[in-house]
């Protein structure tokens, strides 16, 4: 078992949440500079067993979640425009599928009070991913309506986090994944092969458009969404499911008045303000499928079926 | 002479400043409804002579400029997803381009008073779409770096604007307009030809890039644009020279925390703000060129032959 | 009957809900220009039966509520620093406590379509301090604490503001007011004579302190609110019960970093807004009487006996 | 000479910036828990000469000067309700008046390439101050009106940020303070003991008030500046010189929608942008008297006869 060094906290994995990243990561690489051997995984809950000189925020015995991009921590995102930053938990730095993991402290926030361990570990990457796009930059607010084109882990998040603040949800998405998304507070689910999707989100909204879009698709989407996108709306551009070169026509983007948004997850002073939420308010992150560590390969085919919440494995 | 009714002010024109928005309203109609005959233009700077009942904003006597988008005072923009706001002068409104005008007293503000009536005709439309872009919307301050890749109209005036503001700015263009530039105050004119101008703006910043982008070329120059921005930085997507239909990469503008601003001019408060700095810091618009009425002609002409500074129309 | 001009509409009036500053009017004038006969009352819901030329924001049989600032429709309020904006319904302009009244289209917005009248009545002036304070000033979230140390009227609106964006809300009260507030959703009400209040509101936010203070009472208050208030919160000065000459601590103020906003109600769009929050998260008003019109006088008095919520007149 | 450890550097010291603070930090302690020997002093630049293990800011060579309040680096300051954040340099840490320190990497930034190390020293606190105020805070723009009603250390700074980004500025002050403060820029100066200071203020703005107050004053001077302040304006509340019981009256500050914002210095990367700032404009620091350490008692001394920029002691 690893022993903290000064400002390290040990901690035991209960549960780690997939990404879809993980898989990218152990079937790729995605480029980046991976010592081997590598552990793979960003997202967890688990609790300190033991800490090192000089490491005063946690207690032993205290549940954690850790901080996906440790070194931004308020304000400001670390990096510059030639390199940008990309030391991340489970990419640069190794991850977290193992028993126990030895992190700095400042790597890590308490876990929600509410929420199980399963629960918990969705929130450093889908979670927080929403939370900042929606509250921190886009400022939802009751009365807003909220256009997310997808039922993936981090469009579930918004669609709670929006209605947590009163907002009204349009979920775009096919099949029974409809009925679950209405399920869970969705205010219209729509499927998104119909043909008239546009003119069925001027009626929901008047005309008026949507004051947000999560933009999780990418590529050509972005156009849909400037279309879509209310007069001094908001876009937070998120994923890119259908690729990673955008395309949108100027001439909305500019007559409306819109602000698009780059976001990529979020800083650990929003992740604590994202667990006080929870905790407030009930919300309680949805979850597909749970898995012991040895069926991690089933694990990871589940997140190429198109799960409806996040796919845990869970620890002894 | 038209009288001024309820509400309504009749202005003897000074000045007219062109835009190549005229020319195209000229020439194509632009897919506008226009009522023939149809006068075109937007700028102005008058004096006023007469006023109709309930007008209480101006005196006789008075300078004033127009609101380019008359129903935009403050705040949120009108129209809706459906329709965006497209009413202007000049383009579904009549336009300026005459001895004498009536407008409603909404429509107009003060002229600074230490601009000539050539030099404050430049206003309404470029100085107010630089103004809001760099000041409303990014928010640029002493020591931020700006990037202005033309010596367009509202190039000149975000050059201006941002150096009034204590930033350093960095201006692309080509042949003398480099000197141009620098003449007026850019910090770093640079070739659009050169090969290596991502380093040089890299280098220019230390690596970290510009805060701000006036992204006055559109199409696939958005890209490059992405990627010299700095992280947390902002882009005011404002024109479209080398097409409408914008393209970019989704990664750096995610891990970089950029902001995108759709910029369609500005309100009439903004407008009274632009008026009050340029009276307070001394800034003049630079002028290409001045022509008669009956010069019009070669003054949309000049239009198309790269002018350095606003074309300007003078009356009697 | 009167009849509508150019701009105008005729509404026939549906419900008043009375405001202490009503009584004020009526009793003192509280020294404004005021013309007799003169109609107090600022506060209603009405339907639409005639309009004037040149008004087309309204259809016949719109139900409609004022705005209390009809000047202030978005941005910047208007007013300078020699003479604030003081033109008011009910105050400057004549007021609604009318079975008809005329007014321009511009001063009114539609109804919430899920309140009764009497429920939209109490919207424009407690209603929109409320939102405006804690919406588009504080900026309100889920999982921040929100105090608010009264159970007038502005004070039961932000506490089911507060509710609708997922925030914790501690009420300050005494009595049965307390169980009342419990009743609409408030997390914590604290007698407002105990002797330990700082003590119990640093426990209840583990000494963080408050995220936001509806500053209803003013004076000397404003003192604890700073006291109580968290690193980077922010405290809306809305009222003034305890006096009009405001006396705080600088130190606390400076060192946490603290924001503190004038609030005067707020502006139209802001009006709108709040209208469709309320339509969407199903908020309803607290009413705590009727009356009839010739009951006015038993009405007032009413306010002067601690209602919990708003006084209504209604109309035949 | 101490040796660096971990994460730790090496200063040697060449101009130590003096604040009235230390002056009562040596006078009376100001009730901080001090280790003694104690050294005083905040504000200083110096050159690295040894760096510990585990710091790569800087290099050694490296001219650098420290953050005052090291722990808050961005974003939210550290601290809660109960403890505002105390931990000051100079204060809670032992101080800078001294030829060598060792202080942690993290609380450092390096000095701008543009000032002498006497200019340099005086960026810390006063610098930081009323830059966090103005720009980070405030906004303040070109064609803004600022008011400053001292010439202090910190109102200096404000008067050359604000000329810095193109602001109109008034000072208050006497004798020969006004024209030393018309000679760095001050747009308007006038006498404190004036009977007509409101009218004088109104005329200069013609009514519109002074879109931001540094409030240096505190006391029951911040009731004239609510009483100054334009609608939507700023006051930024920095100081207390008339005292740290802060009163003013409620109804111009709610009609006027006027923000109060508390200052106590601000965070690291407000630091890092001031420096690009002072580089970029040529902004030099005004300093009223240089002192060698022997002379320390007559460098504090200074302090208490008003002297017009900082007191700086400067180190072999």
């Amino acid at each position: 078992m690893p022993v903290p060094g000064r400002g390290e906290l040990l901690i035991r994995i209960a549960a780690v949440a997939l990404n879809y990243r993980d898989k990218m990561v152990i079937e790729t690489g995605r480029g980046l500079p991976l010592a081997f051997p590598f552990t793979p995984g960003s997202d967890f809950a688990g609790t300190i067993v033991a800490h090192g000189s000089d490491s005063d925020r946690f207690s032993v015995g205290d549940r954690v979640i850790p901080h996906f991009t440790p070194e931004w921590i308020d304000g400001r995102r670390p990096g510059d425009a030639r390199t940008p930053a990309y030391r991340t938990l489970g990419g640069f730095y190794p991850g977290v599928l193992a028993e126990y993991v030895v992190l700095p402290d400042s790597w890590l926030v308490k876990a929600p009070t509410t929420l199980s361990d399963a629960e918990a570990a969705t929130l450093p990457v889908a979670g927080l991913t929403a939370w900042f796009a929606l509250v921190e930059r886009a400022g939802v607010r009751a009365g807003d309506t909220v256009l997310i084109p997808s039922t993936g882990g981090v469009a579930l998040f918004g669609l709670q986090i929006a209605k947590a603040h009163g907002a009204q949800v349009i979920v775009w998405s096919e099949g029974d994944m409809l009925d679950k998304a209405r399920a869970i507070g969705a205010d219209h689910c729509l499927d998104r092969d119909r043909a008239d999707l546009r003119e069925a989100v001027y009626a929901i909204t008047g005309d008026r458009g949507v004051d947000h879009v999560l933009e999780v698709v990418g590529g050509g989407h972005l156009a849909r969404s400037v279309e879509l996108v209310a007069v001094g709306g908001h876009i937070c551009q998120i994923g890119a499911l259908d690729g990673f070169d955008l395309s949108a026509p100027a001439m909305p983007l500019m007559l409306k008045d819109v602000t698009i948004h780059g976001i990529g997850t979020g800083h650990r002073t929003a992740l604590e303000r994202l667990v006080r939420a929870v905790d407030q308010t009930g919300l309680k992150p949805v979850i597909d499928s749970r898995y012991g560590l040895a069926e991690l390969p089933a694990a990871l085919d589940r997140l190429d079926r198109g799960p409806f919440g996040k796919i845990i494995v869970e620890f002894g």
